[in-house]
Formats: C-alpha cells, structure tokens, sequence
C-alpha cells in the first residue's frame, strides 16, 4: 500500500502536493550547501548586532512581521489550503492567532523579566551583575500541522527573534511554496523594520536540515514533529552540546470523573469534536479518554463519529502512517481479547487521486491493556482516539500515571464539589506540562501562563515552553561581570534603568517606576 | 609509574588515604545494590511530601543542617584534612562558607521567585496558572577538590532540598570517612526539623553511582568533577530523558590588557596565588594568562613560583595525572618549537611514602599554538598554569575565542579609562559564564547574580549555574493548571498569597505586600 502514496524522489527539490487531490503543483528547490554556508555565516556575522539591540526595537520588528501576515491573509491562507488542506477556517484562524502571538512575543521581550537582570555588591567594593544574553543563531525546524504556528513563522521563530537570536528555518516539505513566500514576506517586514541583514532565512530539503544542526554557528534548535524526528535531532546535536527544544508529542490523556459522566452527550461531543480537530493532526490532540464504564461514554462517541466530517490529512506519507496505525490499534486491541474494535465511517482511501481523506475512528481498550511499552500507547498522528472505560477510580489512575509523560491532559468534573478532582489532577501534574479543567486539552493560549511542554519524551527539556512567555527563555543564556564598568553592563542593569525591566538589586526584586 | 600510586582494589570499599603521607587509614563499605534500591524508593516516596511542604519549611530545615554543620566545625575541619590534605584554614574557610551557602539557599526558596508563579484570565471565564513543581529525586555527584562545598552538603544538596526535593549522594571516593560522617549529620539534622524520612541519604562506591543514574525514581543529576566523568554521565542518562547539570570546567583565560601590564609584580603575584590555590585544585583555577610581551610577566611568574608553597595532590591519581599531564604541556610546548618551557621547583615526588606533593610549575606558550585541539589546552588538574605572551592585541583575543568555551575568565585593566576593556569583556562574555574585572577567578561568591556555569563542554548546561540563586532553577519544571480551583493550585498561587512570594497576576509582575 505504502508505494501507492509515494511521490517520485526528486533529490534536488521538495515537490508540491494538494492533499485534497493528490495533484502535485509544483515545486521548490532544496538549498544548495554552499548557500547553506553563507546563510549561516550571515547569520554569525548578524547575532552580535541583535545581540546589542534593545527588546523594543525587537519588537517594533515584530510588529511589522505581524502587520505583514494580517496584510496578506487572503493570499497565505489560500496557499496554505492548496498545500495543506487544513480549510480556509481553521487556517484563517491560525494566521490570526500567529499575528497575535508574534505581537505577544514582543511585549514579552519589551517587558524584560526574560533578561533576569540582578546586580548586587557581593563584599567591600566588589560588585557582581548577573542577566541574559541571546545564544546567537537558532535553527527552527517547523511542523507539516501549523504551517503559520510552528515553522517559517510563529512561536519559535517569534519567541528566538524577541530574545536576540537570527534564526534561520528548514522548511517542512509539506508546504514548500507557502514556506517561501512565507519567509519572504518575513524577510521583507524585517528589512523594512530595519533589522540587521542575516537575522532570518529559510532553508529547504533534508540536508540543508542537517547541514543547520551540524553548524558550528548554530547554537540551539527548536523543533516540532515526531518523536522520531526529534530524537535523532537531539542525539546529533548532542555532541556538540547543543540543545534541542524537541516538541514531540505522545499520546496525551483525558479524565472523566465518575460525578462528571453524567453528562455522556456532552463529553463525547467534546472528545470527538476535539481528537478529530484538524483531522486529528494536533499534538495536543485528546489520544486516550478514561471514563466511568456504564456511562455509555463510548457508544456516544461511535454515535457522533459515524456523523463526523472527513478531512484530508496533511501529506500522503502521514495519510499511510494513519492507515498502518489504526490496523496496528485495532490489532493490539484484538491481541488484548478485547471486543471487537469498531470501525466506524470505513476505510480510508487507497487512491490518491481521492486525495488524502481519513476516516476518523475510535476503538475501546482495556484498562489492564494500557501498560508501557504495549502498541496501543504510540501515538498515532490522525483522527483516532482511544476509549477505556473504567470500574475502579485509583485503578484507572494508576494506569494513567504508567503511560508516557505528555504534553497535556484534560479533565473532566462535575465542578467545585467534585471529591476526586484534587487527586486526579494532582497524579497528573506529575505527568504532563498542563492539565485543562473542563475543558479539552486541544486549545493552546499564547499567554504568560501557558506551559507546552511536557516530561521526556513528551519534550525533550521539560524545563521549556515552545508556547508563551517562556518561550524566550530557550534561546538566552545567564552571563555575570563581576566589578562590572557602565560599558561592560547590558543597558538592562545601567542605573538609569532605560529599558524599563524588573531587576534585583542586592537580592531585591524591583519593578520598574511607570 | 601509575602503578606506584594505585592502591590494592577492593571493590567492596573506598579505602580512605591521607595524602600528606599516602597512608591508608580504614575504609568505607560500597552500598550493595538492594540497599540502593531501598534508598531510591524511600527518596520516591518522600518526594510528593517535599513537593507539599512550603518554602519557608524548607529554608527551616536547611538553616538545622548549616548550625549542625558549624557545631561540628572542629571535627568535620580535622576529618576532612586527613583526606584532602587541604590545610586547616582553607577547609575552616570552605566549611564556613558552606554553612552560609546551606542558609541562603533556605533564603532564595522563601523568597520564592524561583516559582515563577504567574495567573491570568485567557478568554471569558477561563484562567491559565503556572508554577514551577520539583522534579523529584534528584542525584548528586560530588567532587573531589571540595569536601564541603560540592558533594555530601554544599551547594547542589542545598539548592536541590531548597527546590523540594529529596536528595541522594554519590560519595567520592577520595574522602570516604569525611562523606560518612557529612551524611550523617545531615541526616540527624534533617529528622530534626522535621523533614520526611527519604529526604537525603548517602551511597558509596561507583556501581551505586551507576545504579542512581539508571534508576526511574531518579529525576535530574547533579554532577561537578572532570569532563571525562561529567561527559559519561550525561550520555548514560540521555537515553531516559534525565538532565543532567555537570559542571566540568575547562580552562578559564585571564586577560591582560596593554595598559594594565604596568603592575607587572601584583599581576604576578595573584596569578601565582590563585593558580597554586588549594593545590591548583580548583574548577576556576586562571589556566592560561595572555600578558603583553615586554612587560616581563612570565619571569616574574617564574621568580614567585620558586617561593611557592608545594601542598599535596587530592589523591594518588590526580598526583598521577598532574605529572602526565605537566610532561604532556611540556612537550607540546617544545614540539611546537617554543622557548624551552621552565620547570620551576623540580619534580613532583614519586615515591607514595612522600604523599602526593606537587611541584607548582608554568610553561610559556606561543599564541600561534594555541589552535583548538592543541594538547596544550586540556586542563590540567593542579597546581600548572600556561603564560602567552602576545604582540598584538586584536590576534590575542582571537586566539582567546578559539579556546574552549570555559567557566570564568578574569580580565586585568588600568581602570575605568582602559580603552581595551569593553572590547575584551564583550569577546570573552561569548566564551564564559563569568568575567571577573580586575579580580582572579577562583573566588566564587554565592549570591542572586553569580552564574557558575559556562558554554559547553565547561559545563553540559549553559542555561544553569551550580552556585547562587539560580542553582534552584536546575531542580522544577513549569506546570499550567487551566480552570484551576484553589485545590489544584500549589500556595503560591493562592488568593491571599499565604508564601509572600513575587507573582505574575494577568501578566503583571506583582511583589508581596511588606
């Protein structure tokens, strides 16, 4: 079935595809080595200069780049439909939130607290200061699901660029022409804004990827994909010791606690509606819903998936992992002794011409099931979910907590009285970067608070955020001089306080007068 | 002539050997596997308590340790030079500034910023809350140069209980006795104030190290030694995910501009004393200083060198590498066609009975051969520092930013009117965690703004520091709990702000009313 799907191998060029046909549009040629050369020597020659610029004039760059994506909107959402299929709405969607977050990003840099500015006297006329400098280039490697949130533009780039650091992106080869005019338009509203040349590019094809992570000018990487990808990425840079944010993604938990079944219609509407957002492409997507048994909870989900609309995935190798996945779920399930998995609107189609369509699916599993290491648990990308009903409340936790660490989980209470909600999301908190109330884990705000990331090997640091304020806080490094002059000090620590920034001083956290 | 120094190995105990005579006196039994395993699952079971308890109870516990720690000054100063042979006042001086260190870490949990509490309402009724949680049991790998201030207590122990969590020792083997005795205390100290059984313990012998690194209830290691050991470390627990913050140090340059060279006898002076400091045993020994040719630096280097004090080697096999390693510099000097390089106060005995005396020595080396991978540039663990004279300013900072990225640098100026300054100290902050002006970099203050820890392969983390208040960082991960009620919130969080701590509240840094 596999070769079915496989486009002619082009070395020299990421070919274009429209997942809604299959058709290929085009096609955009990878990037030479030596071309990769020179963008990272630009992007060496361009770290100092950011490196010395002030967070507002960061933001004010920011700023044009999101006043350039809301400008062209119509056009970027239409190329990222005939590429990804994703839909005019949820795209529309996604562009206007990335403008948003890349604004977000710059009031993050502008605010300050990132710089973790501290000057102290540490004994006699000695003093010592203390703050954070950009580590120079990022490399970002973008995901085939967000084509404006993760990748040419969006949280790593923004966040790298608010912190200080030129950031140079490998296309994801999902959407090679929306990538282009993409880092176009970034580098156009960057040049207009007046940053330094060499502070962006784009780079396209696989070696070119690996070309970056080889750099000896590159000195950390973000990546969103799969937990393949993000491992070799990790282990490759391991060497030279550069870190790799890898956002990778398992299979991430729901909880329905017995007072919350209750509402049965309610639940199974959310999940279905939430595993198959996106055609299930998300990395937040609810993969394994815990609910009391008895409550019908599964029944109402195969009653609302039979009605659920079917969309294309994003490319036709994720179209074939999707195929080979649910087989191996429903395979694993059958091994189990399980009852016969239901499948629910058919087969996904075989033909390409037919595009890439999936058909949504949920298959019910055993609590005793769900141990390490068994075939049910890897996550498979697509609009599928697992269902187990539980008899027992601690028994149904202890399973959970044997999973692998994700990055999110919801819960679901009855409200304020509900007594078995402090301990679930307690057990949870020591398993995933967030858990949602009520609320399915499938939102992700760009905000102070947020945290996505999760414990290894949900992510690769769990001490990260790829979204929020946090964010910035992957790319910079804390240096201190000690009997520091005016001139050695960033303007962050200079009396005055120009930038306005939260500092400590002599142990001290002050706040900026207004 | 390794085998003149290597004692009988017997894989059930740590012998303890005093190195001022080479004589062994007792020894301390290796912790056998189970009662390692029995260790892991008391500190795992004490984990979700320490996670529970606040701040200030933490800081209580700490300041119990520190008075024991003083209380026992005179033994612990006596015990400690039978097994370091560091001299009386250095180890009253390490001992002392230990128990300081243990306090202040105690002051930074309660004060609480290393929470990074932060609430906010993200659209309608939905709110989004981030705190830092503890990670868990962490394992700590102690060092060998400092008995007290790395290792069974000091500055990973502290910050790791300040952080909230349980604590398990890898003791090293050069001060078996003194770690014993160090454990026990903080043991005592720890049931004392009240801290759950499981918060600390100690093992001995290398397989118990291993089994820490391997073992699941283990969440982060701490380790501060050679790069050997600290790169084996971090390769070994890579494969489940586990960070781990080693402090290796490489070695860290001392630069000396045109102007300031005119005190050629007090740069002199304290570039042998802080080189010859503790043996030269020090991760922040000044390892090779560029000094403008003509000022005469090196042969006033070598006038105080013949005056200076020879103090023993930590064990048998650092004396060992120390003399493999100064013949290795030796050579490299003259195989690179240098000057022939000066041995200062003839050899370093050979023979046990003598201890493990070192011969402090200094070598003059040519800029053009200090290129990456020179045989001249791996540290050298004791008491042997590198000179290089320089013509040209300019050549000499670009041979400084090929070394190895390292811990700390020094820079020595005329004062605020020096024109090289800016320049050297904005090129160095590329390559360090530290830059000390006009102060040598083995004095290390534990503060809010001291970063000890620079680029790889100085340490395996450039984002963490192992002293100040950014240790504790190491320890937490970030959680959002969205929708959260007050029982799912940690009480940094809560309303009333019971712990006094700095809050982001709607993305607005707020202090704690006074």
């Amino acid at each position: 079935m596999t070769e079915t799907f496989a486009p002619a191998v082009d070395s020299a060029v990421d070919p274009s595809y429209d997942p809604r046909t299959g058709a290929q549009h085009g096609s955009v040629s990878h990037t030479a080595p030596e071309q990769v050369a020179e963008i990272l020597r630009r992007a060496q020659g361009a770290a100092s200069q950011l490196a010395d610029t002030s967070p507002a004039t960061r933001q004010g760059w920011l700023t044009t780049i999101a006043e350039s994506l809301r400008t062209h909107e119509d056009e970027l959402v239409q190329l990222a439909g005939e590429e990804t299929g994703l839909g005019a709405d949820r795209l529309r969607g996604e562009l206007a939130k990335c403008a948003t977050s890349t604004d977000f990003y710059g009031a993050v840099a502008a605010e300050g607290s990132y710089l973790g500015a501290s000057t102290e006297v540490i004994g006699g006329d000695s003093t010592l200061s203390r703050w954070n400098i950009p580590l120079g280039p990022v490399a970002v490697f973008g995901a085939s699901n967000f084509p404006f949130g993760f990748g040419v533009i969006g949280h790593d780039v923004a966040s790298a660029l608010g912190a200080g650091c030129p950031v140079i992106v490998k296309a994801h080869p999902a959407h090679p022409r929306l990538s282009m005019r993409l880092a176009e338009l970034v580098s156009n509203a960057l040049n207009r804004a007046g940053a330094p040349a060499g502070s962006y590019a784009l780079v396209v094809g696989f070696d070119a990827g690996l070309q970056l992570v080889d750099a000896s000018e590159v000195t950390a990487v973000a990546f969103t994909g799969s937990q393949g990808g993000g491992m070799a990425l990790v282990q490759r840079a391991a060497a030279r010791g550069v870190p790799v944010f890898a956002e990778m993604g398992t299979v991430n938990p729901v909880f329905v606690t017995t007072d919350a079944a209750a509402d049965t219609a309610g639940i199974a509407a959310g999940f279905v509606g939430s595993f198959t957002l996106g055609a299930g492409q998300f990395c937040t997507k609810p993969g394994l819903l815990f609910a009391p048994a008895g409550a019908g909870i599964f029944e109402e989900v195969l009653a609302r998936l039979s009605q659920a609309p079917r969309a294309p995935l994003l490319t036709a190798g994720i179209a074939c992992g999707y195929r080979a996945g649910v087989a191996q779920l429903i395979e694993a399930a059958d091994v189990a002794g399980n009852v016969t998995p239901t499948v629910v609107t058919g087969e996904t189609p075989t033909d390409p011409a037919d595009g890439y369509v999936a058909a949504p699916q949920a298959v019910l599993v055993r609590l005793e099931d769900l141990h390490p290491g068994s075939r049910l648990l890897g996550e498979c990308f697509g609009p599928v979910a697992l269902v187990c009903e539980y008899e027992d409340t601690g028994a149904a936790l202890d399973a959970l907590t044997r999973l692998q660490p994700s990055l999110v989980a919801s819960v679901f209470t009855s409200g304020p009285g509900d007594p078995e909600s402090a301990e679930v999301v307690r057990r949870l908190l020591g398993q995933v970067g967030r858990v949602a109330l009520n609320a399915w884990p499938t939102g992700v705000a760009t905000s102070w608070s947020m945290q996505h990331g999760g414990p290894w090997p949900a992510t690769s640091r769990s001490d990260a955020t790829s979204v929020g304020a946090g964010a910035l806080g992957r790319f910079v490094r804390p240096v201190a001089v000690q009997n520091a002059e005016p001139a050695h000090l960033s303007d962050a620590l200079h009396p005055d306080n120009p930038w306005r920034v939260p500092r400590r001083i002599d142990g001290r956290l002050t706040l900026p007068t207004l």
